[in-house]
């Protein structure tokens, strides 16, 4: 046979096999249209960025292995945007993660971008723009992730609900933003309200408020209903994606079996309030097995910090109750906003499924501390990570380093360890004056294990500390520990859980604490990891991880166009 | 002599006279940054785009064959940006012209543009955001041009003063945008103050305004103050950057002679107020020849629309009188909004300075009429140009044209008079069924003569007809007449004026009237005209022209970058 013929079968037997995956992995096509309209999701009419015209978004359902396809229309006027598929990892297609600066330039007004990627493990996800800070304007959503045909979770429910929680500001992300860069610092404050599924409830009575634009009985604000079978366990899907706050959410008379979190199946353990941070997801089992009589409340509360805001309620509904029908008792005040302990402890009670735990790497190569703290730089208002505040470039890493286009940002790394940790004291208000702004990253051995150590101190106010979500990006991280005060390098890493750690891609830094993290840097790309709460990313709570980049394929061009990669256009 | 030597010699020369020319054609370099702050112009308290912090932005002052640059920066978060030289008609620079979707893809945050175009004519004109609605949110300026040294205009004065005129919104850009694409449509209503150089005056006291966002004492509003030394003549350049008011000026006790409009010297005439309408520009003559002891009142009037806009007040201050001193009278209040008789009175005495007129071809080679009204397409309140609402490409004219990208388009061209024109009522609401949005453009043979016929008509309201300033970019044009009703196709040519009609760039059609205009199409580049009223262009009030497109030079790539211009990316 001639080697023409030879290629000719191997192309052929080539297309056999790639058309028999595409039959067992399904592509899940999507078109959005992401616009401004006027919403009043908690009765306060504010322009909110929509998904075909919802927020939340519409729900990406699809199947372990299925390729998701977004074909995202950017219909604002003069806004660019980018999405970011939070919990995907994007292996092979780190161009996808869909973070402006990092993984991508924003997408122009008129633009339809191609989100490709595929979902290779079933769970609970999210996603939400990743750009200046529209995610609070509205534009987020869920993805669920459901295992192959065949396989089973290890427990059990007979129907699977989604919710996601979320806070809520009537003034937009411009005058926020433009706050957080003012000198004086401008803070926009509590959240007006909470939501539960896109719905919340304000007082339309608080004084200064002008006239119509808050309307009590408009149906885009009436609660949010779960309506439940007596006797039937529901598997409910509870995602947070607040601007700023740490909530608790419970249903009135029901405990809660927490069985997963961010994608991993989690050893069983029962609450009675689910504490959840900003980036987190939870899976917990509820089984209607109250008076089916009446409804029931579900509540979230802002916890962490002293606030004005009212907890949100969504009605728990027996059928056959009318699902209006208010239930007869006051709702459950939830727990003290101040009680830390119960928050670290169900911290610390996350471990992984006996039958599904990843075996963690016994040791590391590289261990960073970050140090979390609140300074001031040139007289604004930032947050620091080891005297760094991070900014983004405008040119993203992904392509910078591809291209070789090193000098669109600064190639100091920043340190694995503050200068002076030692001596530092995370208790008093400190004046970090060394404390500089830039957008350097951590450039990781590729295959390496890397301890991340999460380290909170005191805010700029005396006796304040405050809850950090961190999440990561292309990424998941075994938990090894919590801990109170300083992390002590010698002795505390003989505390971490080396056995059973859950895999997590969003983790708290509690207050005065710290936390620490173990991954694997085995996915090609520049992976972003930040506090998840969107004033403190933009103030400067971030750091970036590059791993194997020189692994990365070609990058699409469709990524590209801002910044110093306008050089490429070459008409 | 070797060739090298000669060459090397060629070289110097060149050099000496480049550098020649620079000495007679100074480089006017401007380094501006973009972005948002609070302001309080008229002492409430919102966002604005500013230019190096300032709103309105700096002066360019300039020579007439300066060139100018600008390094614009676009320190927006998420927006881009894009400015357009007003009454420049960059012959030469067709893609410095600064109109997003006509001339150039928006500046994308990051991002440094470079604006390099040549002033060639001496006289009073502006800048200002083409992009959205963004000029309305702060972002407008004035450019002032002499005369080149030794040459003199044909009148004197003692000091040459600026004041640009503008009306101003609470709501921003984005709630105002997205209420007129809204279902039903939402309209934001009379401007809530009137601002003179910036300056404006809301009542804090206006029930439903919340705390802390309106301070009658804050610095920022308090009034312009206009310092004259008593006996002196001045020339005040007016210009006015409205949103949406057609306004009258005046300065109380004192009379005004017009001597210059859109740049060019007029026939000198005296005024009591001038009607000025957005995108004009004129100069004034006023000599403080009153009572030294007191100031005067100088005030803006919100005409042509029943408004409820308080007039807008600046201090006409006679030195040395202490500026802030309070004028013993009452501020005069104005023509009536609906003395339509001296609007078009004050049209029709615009006239070119004898000895500067521009001689206008007399006949031309082709006739458009525009029949500009208000209908209903799909839903949504539209403004339509012989039923065709104009909408602006995602991939600029220019570019695709110049690189065959005709697809980006609609290749169908919009028509020269509209079908039925003939039985056209305009005195009365008509349902235009056959409205349509379009993106198409009118393409003009190079260097012909072009006639464009304004013909105003009812609005959707019973009774109700509206002024609309209309601007053409890249040229002026000879004013040839004003009318009242329907234009007459056989009989109104004969009362064209071609002796000494005027030159401009904007003009106003007014209710039920029509207004010709005649231009040579000799400027190779894409331009847009439209209905200087922000809101009016964005909802359709517009229209473009092709001229001699195969005639431009190479494009820089920096204008690149957006919609199908995607494509030149190949890194």
């Amino acid at each position: 046979m001639k080697m023409k013929n030879l290629a000719f079968i191997c192309v052929l037997l080539l297309s056999i096999l790639s058309l028999n995956s595409t039959v067992e992995a399904r592509i899940r096509h999507y078109r959005w249209e992401v616009k401004y309209e006027f919403k009043s999701p908690d009765c306060y009419r504010k322009l909110v960025i929509t998904v075909n015209g919802r927020s939340p978004g519409p729900t990406i359902l699809a199947q372990q292995g299925d390729t998701i396809v977004v074909d995202l229309k950017n219909s604002l006027l003069t806004e660019n945007v980018a999405i970011h598929w939070h919990g995907i990892r994007q292996i092979g297609t780190p161009w996808a993660d869909g973070t402006e600066g990092v993984t991508q330039c924003p997408i122009l007004p008129g633009d339809t971008f191609r989100y490709k990627f595929v979902v290779d493990r079933a769970g609970t996800y999210l996603y939400h723009a990743h750009y200046g800070m529209q995610r609070e304007a509205g534009l987020y959503g869920s993805i669920r992730v459901a295992l192959p045909a065949g396989e089973s979770e290890p427990f059990s429910y007979d129907y699977d609900r989604s919710i996601i929680l979320n806070d809520w500001y009537h003034k937009s992300t411009y005058e926020q933003s433009a706050g957080l860069s003012s000198i004086p610092f401008v803070w926009v404050g509590d959240p007006q309200s909470l939501l539960i599924q896109g719905r919340g409830r304000f007082n339309c009575s608080t004084p200064g408020i002008a006239a119509g634009l808050c309307n009590a009985t408009n149906l885009e604000c009436s609660p949010y209903v779960f309506t439940v079978v007596p006797g039937k366990t529901y598997r409910l899907r509870i995602r947070s994606l607040t601007a700023l706050a740490a909530l608790s959410f419970e249903i009135e008379g029901h405990n809660m079996t927490v069985v997963e979190a961010d994608g991993h199946y989690v050893e069983p353990f029962v609450v009675n309030n689910l504490f959840i941070y900003s980036g987190e997801t939870y899976s917990v089992l509820v089984t209607a097995n109250q008076d089916p009589s009446r409804n029931y409340w579900a509540v979230t509360k802002m916890v962490s910090r002293n606030n004005t805001t009212p907890n949100g309620l969504a009605i728990f509904n027996y059928y056959p109750n009318h699902p209006s029908k208010s239930p007869p008792t006051v709702p459950p005040s939830g727990p003290f906003w101040n009680d830390i302990e119960a928050r670290v402890n169900q911290s610390l009670a996350l471990k992984s499924h006996p039958g599904y735990i990843h075996p963690v790497p016994q040791t590391s190569d590289r261990m960073i501390i970050l140090l979390n703290t609140q300074n001031r730089i040139n007289g604004s208002v930032k947050w620091s990570i080891n005297n760094v505040s991070f900014t983004l470039p405008h040119t993203p890493y992904l392509i910078s380093l591809k291209q070789n286009l090193l000098h669109t940002f600064d190639q100091t790394p920043p340190p694995d360890i503050i200068n002076g940790y030692e001596k530092y004291d995370i208790n008093v208000v400190a004046p970090n004056v060394n404390a500089t702004s830039s957008n350097s990253l951590y450039r990781l051995k590729f295959n390496t294990t890397v301890d991340i150590i999460l380290q909170n101190a005191n805010t700029m106010n005396v006796n304040n500390s405050e809850t950090h979500p961190w999440h990561l990006h292309g990424h998941d991280f075994w938990v090894l520990g919590y801990g109170n005060g300083k992390f002590n390098v010698s002795q505390d890493p003989k505390r971490y859980n080396l056995v059973n750690p859950i895999m997590k891609n969003t983790v708290p830094v509690h207050l005065y604490g710290w936390t620490a993290l173990r991954f694997v840097a085995d996915n090609p790309g520049v992976w972003a990891f930040h506090c998840h709460i969107e004033s403190h990313f933009y103030m400067g709570m971030g750091a970036v991880f590059e791993e194997g980049v020189e692994k990365v394929t070609k990058l699409p061009s469709s990524i590209m166009g801002c910044g110093d990669t306008k050089r490429f256009i070459r008409p």
